[in-house]
């Protein structure tokens, strides 16, 4: 009960005050009694509106004309329930998939157009998982799963599963007769639940998106069946859920790619309690963060919709995946906020309910904006927002916008990587300065049934994959999970009110023991610059020496760098683990400049990057692919910059995209960087100062604090 | 004379005879006094067709408009004329490339809008160059061209500048005071003809695209002087190349990616010759050569309007560049062909002539279609056509076409690969199975000036780096382009007439000395699969034994494959010369088995290749990117299956693309290949039998001779 704000509390009193009341079984026929079939997503005045606007909105009557077809073509194949055997990608992992999908669609089919034929393929299906459902045990491949399931691999997937055939079974409940429905509960969904709640008891008092999709499944069978236990049971830990792992900002606790497939049994569950117990009044609950995480989530996308990589994600998932279209729905039903049309838009599908038919609703009538404007944003981390966050600044709008991205947050759960106070930077509608994601092929099954492959723990995890400072060739926290899970950096201020310079500073004093690191990052757009650049300066103190290395992992062909390296002819790994191992070695260099810069280009533009350096700063070019036993790995590029027997050490270095490649009129402008130099001019335990100058002699002097960045022209 | 075809001969016997009647000078005098001004690509009757059409034709309204602003700008900036010093990409090079390009602009807007602005723009262009070109010398950096210019590092450049330049006199010759006209002439065209003809006597005459530049300056320069003599040299060299470097089909020598930039000197002064001596009917010269060239050229490129990246080519090509504009105006405005509206609206812009209007006006009355149509096409290659070719087959329309191309014809000049018997296989708008290009980074300043960069030689050409076997880890003709030059591979057959069995066949005896080399490349639609499957069957016939490398190099990410490897902790070159020391020997294996398969995946497809195998083969998987001192390669990715100790052998490969990958909705379906093994069950040295057989047991079998190639299903 510790999770229930005092307004929850009082209309849960009420809740447990009528079951106490009325006693369970009372209680329980009471809401069976009351509840009306469907009402969970799918409600009867939503059947309804869908009924009404298929004629009339394009885009729901486009949804309804493929879900028709799909059904269609899964009712002409036949039903098979087949016994569970294969992991993920496998042929019972699709089929199973395919069969809660095609059941669910089934039954909203059946709501809408009446047709019989919807009903009993519904049902059916229902039955001949009832049928065999008694007789599973645990998955064959389930040794695999930390969390077996009966009809998948993973018991995630089973939850799933109820997420559907429960939904299945509230769309044709009034279909079927009363001995198929105590066949269909007491065969089925009460075994489901029984084993979603105690089978699987760590999951579902978890606080983790598998959890969610438990909670999910056994509150719907609890709506459905009028099981006020399954109600009360799963909703305490859906509050719970929402408590911990949400800022008060809407970030979620895993980073943007988990939340696009978290939120899809969020966004249900709170619909169907909104439906079944609407004085809980969910979607207000914590300053209406069920609201606010969607549209926080839409905002750490790219211009092209990719979510930020951050953590274990997979580069390809964009708002265009399935498990967003009913987040994008269900927000705008509730919010109205027109740039989720855009969204919608781009989906090309809605939900074939209330919430969908408001969206399709709206496009008909032409709201969708042409696109959706990304800002300048800083998300506070953590259940109570004092955990650091993420900052992202942002200048130019849409295909022209040019973003940097840092990330000072919690470790975020099993999907976290070591990754304090990286960053990543965005142009041309793409990654420049790239974050590796997971390591994983997803569904592919020939590559370990597409779960997250070795090297996403032996590299992908580790911080030398990442755009910020390794001491010592070791990872962040000794690469400890258990050591990283409760710490996190602290913002020390992001301020994004000028839009000539927006400056984020964050330190964090918990990943290595004994050493801090501060990192402060401007986007400046200087004098009348078309582009900003961005400049970074990264303080690190300790009372040791160490090893500091800075990898960039770039996108593009390298062109030019002021060192002067010796490629290998052989490569070998950089080092033996903290994924040092998975790094070649592919050129090397000693610097005995006060800087040096690196070129690159990529498709239409150059990239520059000056950085300060001290004799002793050494720099590696790096290619990912050693140690890659199944030739798992993609040959991402970086130059590591390292400065090794310094204690206390700030580096300072000026990005700046700049010129144009123009490939079909063949011809090249300003193919080197407009920037001299920098260097750190003044340096103390609370503030740094930079100087920063261009070719044609113009020079601003950068004034870092612990409160405060602020930038003048000197010449 | 010896280039000219009996009907030329009379038309020009006619010219020559005006010209000795007359003598020189009142000939040239005549040619002067019938020429109106301008003439040359634009002309008085394209002038007042632009200017009728600027309204009611959107394209070239707008490039029209752009083209203004263009030089609106340039004019606010004014002239500057600096003495020549950097290379490609440079501040020099770029300047004059601009100027040339600016002032033809503006002598194009002087001519249509009489806006006298432009005409004094474009004149004191013009005597600002006069003022500097006779003081000029070999460029400061002409050292790394064979043939230096004095404007710009290469000759090449100077004579696209003379192209240029005389194009804006020519609009500007009636503008211009007859002292004027004489500073102009004297300092400079007749003093940048001379250059072009005397000092680069050896480019004026050679038979190669670099000529047409030349040739086209000095042949328009005669034009606009009335110079009979310029008019008449360029005349003979310009029907020798033409003669020479096209094949009957209408394929260029050097390649669809070489043709773009050539094509652009042989469009423009074909145009000037059917504008001023019309009578040689230039156009329907050698079948109309002129005009089949530039749609052969279209079809070779891929769905997405990139050319197909033989020889010497830079990947990044496509239709839309500049170079391409005028080649597809001028055979529209004399063929009509509407697939080259398509191209047209791509590109967005026309050319200001008469030619431009047509296209413009053909596009506004909506005649461009949706897409351009490509088809399988076989293309003779050498000046008879008899000197093998290039094969295409195609299967399916537009972005749901796939492709495989084989190379069988000459060696192409200096841009020449040693590629005999390559192939490449397109599919999802890209090559699947991928040819390197060149190894340069055009125009990037950085990268050696733009220039090729030394691992084109070392790589890029060498034989190891295409999909064709590779002989005792030689290339072919022993990488030697002086023995490669006059040989060239043979057609067998090519039928494309039955669609679900297409297949092409051809045999090289010179690329290896007593190695012959017979591959037959069939597109084979099975059944009812939706999806073609290609078979490639490679004969190696020798008396003595041979090591025998095939490398496929795929894009994507290989998921499975039948041979159990090793990978390498570290990378080692895989050999030392021919191309090999720039491959990273990343895994090898040994095969025990009849046959082995590798699967890979990329975008939205699966990809099979299951090959045979003899008790002697190795295969390698190797990454480019070895031997490489200033980190130019790119980390693509092949497989090298080898067979050593053999010298008849004889392998017979399946590649299926399969299977669906569906990001959005996470689903996977046939990640397996549906094919099950391959064998050659009859091998001698005229035919080849192969038998190919799925896993639901449906075979088929495969008669290859030297004349034909059959299917037929056994099981």
């Amino acid at each position: 009960m510790s999770v229930f704000t005092e307004k929850m509390c009082f209309v849960l009193c009420v809740f447990i005050m009528g079951w106490v009341m009325f006693g369970q079984a009372v209680f329980a026929q009471g809401i069976s009694a009351r509840m009306e079939h469907p009402n969970l997503v799918l409600t009867k005045d939503g059947v309804a509106a869908v009924r009404n606007g298929l004629e009339k909105y394009p885009l729901l009557g486009a949804t309804f004309d493929k879900t028709k077809k799909d059904v269609d073509a899964s009712i002409a194949d036949g039903i098979e329930v087949p016994v569970p055997k294969d992991a993920g990608g496998g042929y019972t992992h699709e089929k199973h998939k395919h069969n809660y999908s095609a059941a669910n669609k089934a039954g909203i089919l059946w709501q809408v157009s009446g047709e019989k034929k919807y009903a009993v393929f519904a049902r059916d299906m229902l039955l001949k998982y009832a049928a065999l459902y008694p007789s599973l045990g645990v998955h064959p491949e389930g040794k695999n799963s930390s969390s077996p399931g009966k009809i998948f691999w993973q018991s995630l997937n089973d939850a799933v599963w109820l997420v559907n055939m429960i939904q299945t079974y509230d769309a044709v409940y009034d279909f079927c007769k009363p001995q198929e429905r105590r066949i269909i509960e007491d065969s089925l969904f009460r075994k489901a639940v029984e084993f979603n709640v105690i089978d699987c008891k760590k999951v579902f008092n978890m606080i983790h998106n598998h959890g969610a999709w438990n909670v999910a499944g056994v509150m719907m069978t609890g709506f459905v069946l009028g099981d006020s236990a399954m109600i009360s049971d799963a909703l305490d830990n859906f509050l719970a859920l929402v408590n911990n792992l949400y800022s008060p900002d809407g970030y979620y606790i895993e980073g943007p790619y988990y939340l696009r497939y978290a939120y899809w049994p969020f966004g249900l569950t709170a619909t169907a309690i909104a439906n079944n117990l609407s004085s809980l009044n969910i979607f207000a609950y914590r300053d209406s963060v069920l609201l606010k995480a969607p549209l926080v989530m839409l905002q750490m996308t790219d211009p092209t919709g990719h979510f930020l990589p951050f953590n274990d994600a997979i580069k390809e998932k964009a708002w265009t995946s399935q498990e967003v279209i009913s987040a994008v729905d269900i927000v705008y039903f509730r919010t109205k906020n027109h740039s989720l049309l855009h969204v919608a838009a781009e989906q090309g599908t809605v939900m074939l309910s209330s919430e969908g038919v408001e969206v399709a609703k709206a496009i008909a009538e032409g709201k969708a904006p042409k696109s959706f404007k990304r800002y300048s944003v800083m998300l506070r981390d953590g259940a109570d927002g004092n955990k650091g966050g993420v900052g992202i600044l942002r200048s130019g709008q849409d295909d022209d916008q040019i973003s940097v991205v840092m990330k000072y947050g919690v470790y975020g759960m099993e999907h976290g990587h070591y990754d304090k106070l990286s960053f990543m930077m965005y142009d041309q509608n793409r990654d420049i300065i790239k974050d590796y994601g997971a390591v994983r092929y997803l569904n592919i099954v020939q590559k370990r049934g597409g779960r997250y492959l070795p090297e996403n723990k032996t590299f992908g995890k580790q911080t030398v994959a990442h755009n910020t400072i390794v001491v010592d060739e070791k990872s962040q926290y000794g690469a400890s999970a258990v050591i990283a899970d409760d710490k996190h950096s602290n913002a020390l201020y992001f301020n994004a009110d000028n839009g000539n310079f927006q400056v984020m500073s964050a330190i964090d004093t918990t990943a290595y023991s004994g050493v801090s690191l501060w990192r402060t990052m401007a986007m400046f757009k200087y004098d009348i610059a078309e582009k900003p650049v961005i400049i970074d300066v990264f303080k690190v103190m300790s009372n040791e020496p160490h090893i500091y290395d800075l990898p960039y992992y770039y996108a593009g062909t390298l062109v030019e760098t002021g060192v002067k390296y010796d490629a290998h002819k052989e490569w070998s790994p950089l080092g033996k683990k903290y994924g040092y191992q998975h790094l070649f070695n592919v050129a090397e260099a000693s610097v005995d400049t006060n800087s040096t810069f690196f070129t690159w280009y990529l498709d239409k533009r150059f990239y520059t990057l000056i950085t300060t350096t001290t004799p002793s700063t050494e720099v590696f070019f790096v290619q990912v692919g050693a140690t890659d036993p199944e030739m798992s790995l993609r040959p991402e590029k970086a130059f590591i910059v390292r400065n090794k027997n310094v204690s206390n050490y700030t580096v300072a270095s000026v990005l700046e995209p700049h010129g144009e490649y123009n490939e079909p009129f063949e011809f090249v402008n300003g193919a080197y960087s407009n920037f001299k130099n920098i260097s750190v001019i003044k340096d103390s335990e609370n503030s740094v100062d930079v100087s920063v100058g261009t070719k044609d002699g113009r020079e601003w002097l950068l004034s870092i604090d612990r409160n405060n960045a602020t930038v003048k022209k000197i010449k």
